[in-house]
């Protein structure tokens, strides 16, 4: 049993039957009916206006986000362990054109106010000094622990007060929603998010998910830039497809909220255990060496993380009957 | 009844089976079953030793080739009319980091060794003057024309002799050698081709193309590339599941000679109307304004092209049934 | 005696004596008082506020230029034979990121309103085609005409009739307003330029171009531009000391007349030879083979230009006395 | 007196009269009698064949080498508190396009090799990761400190194990090689350096400093990007007389030995208060608010650095008569 990565978890029905109703003859790239019905799908979930694009993956989406924000000369503040720093190959400073990631630490992968303040204090308002112009977020974050819409915005604020554009990495934006119970809006423009990229791919999706502009200027730039990077699937309407399958009877909250349940029976199990609070569908936990080798013999797959801790990751398929195995491997741990 | 673009065509019944049978836990990315028999699959079909990489869309492909074979401050000898040149809101000049296109004219979209020597002849080998690093070629053309091998073995001789990489555009590939009836070797490496941009998604896929790598320095620099630029999809496998349900049995050949085969019907009705010879699934013909009027009256639908042109693509699915109706509104045209 | 270029010229004695001048101790990078000086001197220069950046080289005001007027994805109108284009090694895609320049023909290397018009009707305003959001012209030309304050107005109008932005190339600024006998305001911003790379260096500096900004939200991101380019000296004063002293007593224009005089003796003795008007200090002339060497010959150094032409231009250091043999043995020529 | 900066520094009598006799009529750009005879003047002092290349600024140089050594999508090891870092608004980031500098910790800003082992060690070899291309120390270090031929060599070693290249900012070459005693080559290429850029400007020049390629490869792409750049000065006679006449009697080396010597005398007289050993021409120690605010009452002026500490730097035209009342000043404070 895989608990490597919700990468690895199936796409789920509904995606896989709105592909099949897609496949007819339709405009090219996004010109089809399924595209241009997404501003409107996603204005409602979001309960303002906003323009909505498919992009393939969570890097792209990630990577243009910040190219809306920051111009080439610029920086971007964001976490030490954030996945734009760490996994994405330097997808940020491609898109930006060189932009330069200012990093900060933080307990959980989290970045607090005070400690964006601490990195601003250093940097020098001159022209030898790169001067940040965004900062990125991630919620869920790296180590699956949330932002509540109130921390985000005491960062929004600081963003506001300082000029900066705000990013949400939202690769597990659906689980983040699912564990604190606020609705979307309160979780992004509410609380002062300019572009949030909205995951769907490891919740259930096929290869479709959704680049998020608050504000209509990003966007424009943003159809190009998306254009230009070699993203605009000439057959798009079956990227459009997915996103709308999964927002049907809000299927990705629930895809979000099956995933997370799972996690929470691993996370009663290991106890103190636990390296970082579970409140997605990640589960860090320090575990032995012996003890890791142990449960792969019980074959259960997963990855080791820092030295003597190890991720185990849930997924919207899989059943409280699938998960308790695990559970109960490491139950008996002690 | 649409004429407009192979693009708008659904997906090929083998394709969207072959994500059904994809749809299983695997690893992410490119570490799956299905991406890791690409190579060998395209290195059968090439008779030689190849790296195949899937990307969402032609114009990656087309980008990731050139950035492979261009510096940053380098040029790319291309036709005037060429996609990576109008059509791509200029992907190449991103993915190369500034390179510059150099625009040679033709017939048929078509570039000519003795014009590509002309334009070499007006650059001076001084650092004023942006170099040359190598060639573009589309084959089909935009034109719906073809290059021989033997036209496409002296462009490359050409290459190796000034030291440029050759790149093909081979977005309608499959078109191309069902036309000539050579193997995809002979129109390729064998005749000094570097890279090929292999396309599927108008001839019957969904959201998959292939870059070929026939020089393996070129695969691995390519594969940072993909991952930065957000083209490496998390679940792999539903791309490469498609290239290889369109390499059994030869369906991707299948597909192509079926699209030229509705084209030819099209062509022998327009006659003296042919602004081009048809040798892929692309017609191009003399139409008055009140011409094209009444083709679209009678339901036929299709892009204007230059004044008093009209473009007409057929693509797999259509039928000489499907077809027919529009030949004969031609031929009546007289 | 060389008429070869006017980059071959020396420095003008009082820009040296500016150095020697400037040999104390300051602030580094542009704090010092000769920088600071800059913005007010050019300001009454152009009857307007401008910000004044010094540069090394005016290829680097150029592509400074064009990355504030132009973002990556955008394209630059300009002239098939602009200095941007061909002499440049690429440096506008380098600063821009990757911008297209698109290219329009026009007699004496200058751009007219309706072919750049006739560019604009040819472009698809949709994301698969770069979007133009600059015009770049050159005056003097490359041909060494000028276009008149009307010309330019003509042209800031269409600019701004398509939100473009305008840039001026003025290597020969000096050489263009000596002719016109206009002010440097009526031929920039009152015309609707918004950017001037204003030159020294051919006209008896040594190393220091002035990018003038006639909007200060240019000036901004420029400023970081520069730093980032590895433009901004770290003695700075030096620069800045060459650049008062060619505003001083209106040197710079003294030296511009100068050139152009002397391009007014070879213009008279070559007559019916030339290709072009001279409107600057450049000569082009009818000139076959045997007559270009039998020049050479007399110990007269210059460019061959096309075929059976040849290219001369006068500097601001040479006296008639200096230019007479030359016009003579043209004259002689018949 | 001014303690802030050697870039404060007037130019160099020697400099200055370079400059004059250069005024006179030559090739443009680099085509020049003293442009040309760089590569020989500096494959003499390097006691090996370099290709020698003027640049106006040590970022360019810095920024120049690195792209010439890391692709847009690798990384460029190197001090977290290096100029390449904090000091060239992302210059790196602009010529590499993109590439990513890892930071690395270590004392008096040097890098050890087990830091970069480490550093090594946590990345992981996939294309999630920016793979590291590069290596890049400053000798004289930001914090006035050297490293030995023998530390250079040990890094080295570990640059080619790794297959990086390896660059050295040498913005106060002059000041190491004067304090290590060492011969230029035995601190560069012997000890595995590729690219050195070569400081003159801190040390008595005015805008020329040298990038010296130890591999052909290297500067044949970098005479492109220099262009590209806008870094070809027009009248490069006027930076290449600068470094001819630096090099000229090893004036380089004693200005760099006077700058030294001057940075003893304050080392001396400030004792236990110094922050790092002085190797340069850099002076940091500790000093309080109240401390600084006396000197600065007498007369002499200097950064404050950290909390607590005040940076001094000396430079080639501060006679020991200038420094004597600073040094006694600081030795009066206990």
């Amino acid at each position: 049993m895989r608990f490597f990565s919700d990468n690895a978890a199936p796409v789920c029905p509904q995606v896989l039957e709105a592909l099949t109703e897609a496949n007819v003859l339709d405009t090219a790239y996004d010109g089809d009916a399924w595209s241009k019905a997404l501003d409107a799908r996603f204005s409602e979930l979001f309960e303002t206006r906003v323009h909505a694009l498919w992009v393939p993956t969570g890097t792209a989406a990630n990577a243009l986000a910040l190219a809306a924000l920051c111009p080439p000369y610029g920086g971007v503040i964001c976490h030490r362990d954030s996945h734009i720093q760490n996994d994405e190959c330097g997808a940020p400073e491609f898109y930006t054109h060189g932009a330069k990631l200012m990093l900060v630490d933080g307990p959980q992968a989290k970045l607090a106010p005070d400690a964006i303040d601490a990195l601003l204090g250093t940097i020098r308002d001159d022209v030898h000094q790169v001067q940040p112009h965004a900062i990125s977020i991630t919620n869920a974050t790296e180590y699956g622990c949330v932002y509540t819409p109130e921390e985000v915005a005491a960062i929004g604020a600081l963003a506001r007060k300082h000029e900066l554009g705000l990013h949400m990495d939202g690769a597990r934006f659906a689980n983040a929603v699912a564990t604190l119970g606020c609705t979307p809006a309160d979780l992004t423009w509410r609380a002062g998010v300019d572009m949030l990229s909205f995951g769907f791919v490891k919740n259930g999706g096929m290869s479709a998910e959704a680049l998020i502009c608050f504000r209509s200027e990003f966007a424009t730039s943003s159809l190009y830039r998306r254009k230009r990077a070699g993203l605009l699937l000439s057959k798009g309407r079956y990227l459009a497809a997915q996103l709308l399958a999964m927002l049907d009877d809000d299927l990705w909250l629930a895809n979000g909220a099956a995933a997370n349940a799972g996690a929470q029976l691993l996370a009663t199990a290991a106890g103190d255990r636990l390296v970082y609070p579970v409140e997605a569908n990640e589960v860090f936990l320090r575990l032995s060496k012996e003890e890791a080798a142990g449960l792969r013999e019980q074959g259960f797959d997963f990855y080791d993380w820092a030295e003597g801790e190890a991720r185990l990751v849930t997924s919207w398929d899989q059943s409280e009957a699938e998960i308790k195995p695990l559970a109960d491997a490491i139950a008996v741990l002690g």
